[in-house]
């Protein structure tokens, strides 16, 4: 009589130590196209810099939909083009603005949106994680967005490669003209005081190496030393050959369930003593371009 | 008759929220020299790169006695003159090797340490900190470390900047000729897994803006890519002249409770909504050179 063996684990429990167990970058690189969801090309910037590099940038209109609608406004009228980068403070944020802040501004354009820093959870799906959160009651995903949570209300967590809108004192809260991106530990001291408009999906590397900025607060203490942008388009007004289709990870996936539980807790060899949890930053939601 | 009013608080208590709050960026600049100690030039290494950017880096002999001996050996027989950095990981880790990795060992160099990831507590002065932690029980300040704690045994958390030993698949622990730093959200799932040696008091906005390496696991590609280390020597055997004199707060001081009761709850006038607590390495231990 022959049986056969769902897993080996169940006879010797002792053997998944020693079997290979995927790292988070293997579960990734090995997880099926169902695991994966197309971000629609309405939802995408794409950044040009000067010197060649591409940044892509999800939106997130679900979160801030003024400020979003506004920056795609911007993008459009191509207000972005020959932008620049004009600070860089270590370990803190990248910021950067269009190319003529005294420009005309686009039809449409809400010159002083509301205070978009959190929304109700009603109408999103959401995951609750169950690791502690030093900055909020609870945290969890909520329609592929890491976000904190209080009561019935939710908001983005500021991680690395997170965009948001830059503002001057309250209750301004900016209108899209400057945005910046994290670029070291999460400044979550941020969450619900700043508007979040995106994540970068690709390209984080080339603004995460600018050189840092030597005046307050990490400006560019010259304008000489301002990096170039040279446009930002909405994927969607792309030609279909310049357009990059990007995918994100289900978070509703079994890879994605995967990924999660090794990033918490990493049992492949390199690793003696996994972790017995995860903070909410350090899970980032895998993306690729679709090839 | 008049008085003297020693706080208009007592008086006003509301007044304290009008009046201007001082940032952490503030308190740190406020701080009286006696919220300072300075640090031995015995533990510091002060690295000079090849485009002359000076990164310097205090020592952990705390926790990694045998590693941090290595590695100021290596320092005192010039071995990392001429070194490389090879690796850069976006948000992950910068890594650099010795000139040649053939070379002759100092005198006293232990090739295979133990395995120094975690130790006791008894010895260290500790003060808990009250906000949950993901990845440990409980986490604190260890001789003005910032440590996660299990029990009777403590481990330095990998936050930006912290500098720690690569090594090989286990039971390797590295022996110091590779080290390694954080440059973006805190990896601390290798707490406990590599020795700590050490973290950057200054400079690391050097090796933070280093072009990303495109090989696997960011390696740099090509080794004509890798970045020059011009030298690296222990402060102690600079001439005084060139012997930077670094200062960490000293975590019992009135000021660091300052600067981490505002770390936590930022009550300063940008901020519409403070936050009730913060990640152990979103509250970097202060540092500066005394002049």
């Amino acid at each position: 009589m022959r049986f056969f063996l769902p897993s080996l684990t169940l006879l010797f429990p002792g053997l998944a130590i020693a079997a290979a167990v995927p790292s988070p970058a293997e579960i990734v690189v090995q997880a099926p196209d169902s695991a994966w969801h197309d971000v629609s090309p309405e939802r995408l910037l794409v950044m040009k810099m000067g010197d060649g590099g591409r940044v892509v940038i999800e939106l997130a209109p679900e979160f801030a939909p003024v400020h979003v609608a506004n920056v795609v406004r911007l993008a459009r009228s191509h207000q972005w083009d020959r932008g620049a980068i004009i600070r860089v403070q270590d370990n803190y944020v990248v910021q950067w603005r269009v190319h003529d802040e005294a420009a005309p501004l686009p039809k449409g354009f809400v010159t002083q949106p509301a205070a978009e820093y959190e929304r109700p959870l009603a109408g999103l799906d959401y995951m609750t994680l169950p690791y502690p959160d030093p900055y909020a009651a609870q945290s969890g995903i909520a329609s592929g967005w890491l976000v904190g949570r209080e009561g019935e209300e939710i908001w983005p967590a500021h991680c690395y490669g997170v965009v948001g809108v830059g503002r001057e004192m309250p209750p301004d809260t900016g209108d899209g003209r400057e945005l910046y991106v994290v670029n070291g530990e999460a400044p979550r001291q941020l969450d619900r005081n700043l508007a979040v408009v995106g994540r970068v999906l690709e390209g984080m590397e080339h603004l995460g190496a600018l050189p840092r900025g030597t005046g307050p607060l990490g400006f560019y203490a010259d304008p000489r030393q301002n990096v170039t942008i040279e446009s930002v388009t909405l994927a969607a007004d792309l030609p279909a050959s310049l357009r990059p289709v990007m995918q994100v990870m289900r978070t509703d996936s079994p890879s994605f369930h995967d990924y999660l539980a090794a990033r918490a807790a990493r049992r492949d060899s390199f690793f003696v003593r996994p972790a017995k949890g995860v903070a909410l930053c350090n899970m980032p939601v895998p993306a690729r371009e679709k090839k």
